[in-house]
């Protein structure tokens, strides 16, 4: 994996970003990849936020890989910024590769980077396999994310 | 409580915010309100900014509640835009007046304006009688939430 590069995520990464988020037993259900219109609206609104870091893995010139993290300031934990990660995808033929872990040292180290002396995440609670993922790479199931739908 | 006024908070209220954070089970030993300069930078940087909608419940000229709401492009769930809730305390006279409840209507009804999808938070694992109010609000526990400290 010598060869991979993790950089900014541009609008003709796209159709890609979306394919993986779709090919996932929840993202199936939830994603609408024929239709990019609704992504293209929401990239223009992710790249234009200086706190929004989406972010894609190329290996030999293929996106195998998207992470989204979101730095938040705030006044709690003596005023901590926090990194918050979102839409982990890898592709279906760069699993079980180590990419998830090099994409979560990406995250990581960019959030330090930001100052974070936090980085939170939430899973769905029937995706075990990520829970126990996330639990070697040090991250604490301390609490329970609530979702509200409007 | 027809009185009441949810307002966006200034630096004057940073310090009845911080006498709030810290006076909570957890809080009392993440917080330091006798230094409140790091409150106060992470306050500019979450005024600057404008996906952070940091909010404080007035009465009668007296500051008794907080919540944070924070606004969050992103690509998942057909470029849904997602709202997250961080910092909610209420003054210790005004629990159980129902204000935890127009809090949160508040930041319900302004994920809305701001054509959020979801509303999403965390909560610590020990929080049981938050986590029943939450669920009252209709909020979903279908998530793990996981935290590095880095």
């Amino acid at each position: 994996m010598s060869d991979l590069e993790i950089r900014r995520a541009t609008a003709a990464d796209i159709p890609v970003i979306v394919a993986m988020l779709a090919d996932d037993p929840l993202g199936a259900e939830r994603e609408t990849p024929d239709d990019l219109s609704p992504y293209l609206a929401a990239f223009e609104r992710v790249a234009e936020d200086p706190n929004q870091h989406l972010v894609v893995a190329v290996r030999e010139g293929q996106v195998i890989g998207t992470l989204h993290l979101t730095v938040i300031p705030g006044l709690s934990r003596q005023g901590a910024t926090r990194a918050l990660i979102e839409a982990v995808r890898i592709h279906a033929d760069a699993r079980g590769s180590g990419l998830g872990t090099r994409l979560f040292e990406w995250a990581i180290e960019e959030s330090r980077r930001q100052d974070c002396v936090l980085v939170q995440l939430t899973s769905d609670v029937t995706r075990t396999d990520a829970h126990r993922f996330y639990e070697r790479l040090g991250f604490t199931a301390s609490h329970v994310g609530f979702k509200l739908a409007l």
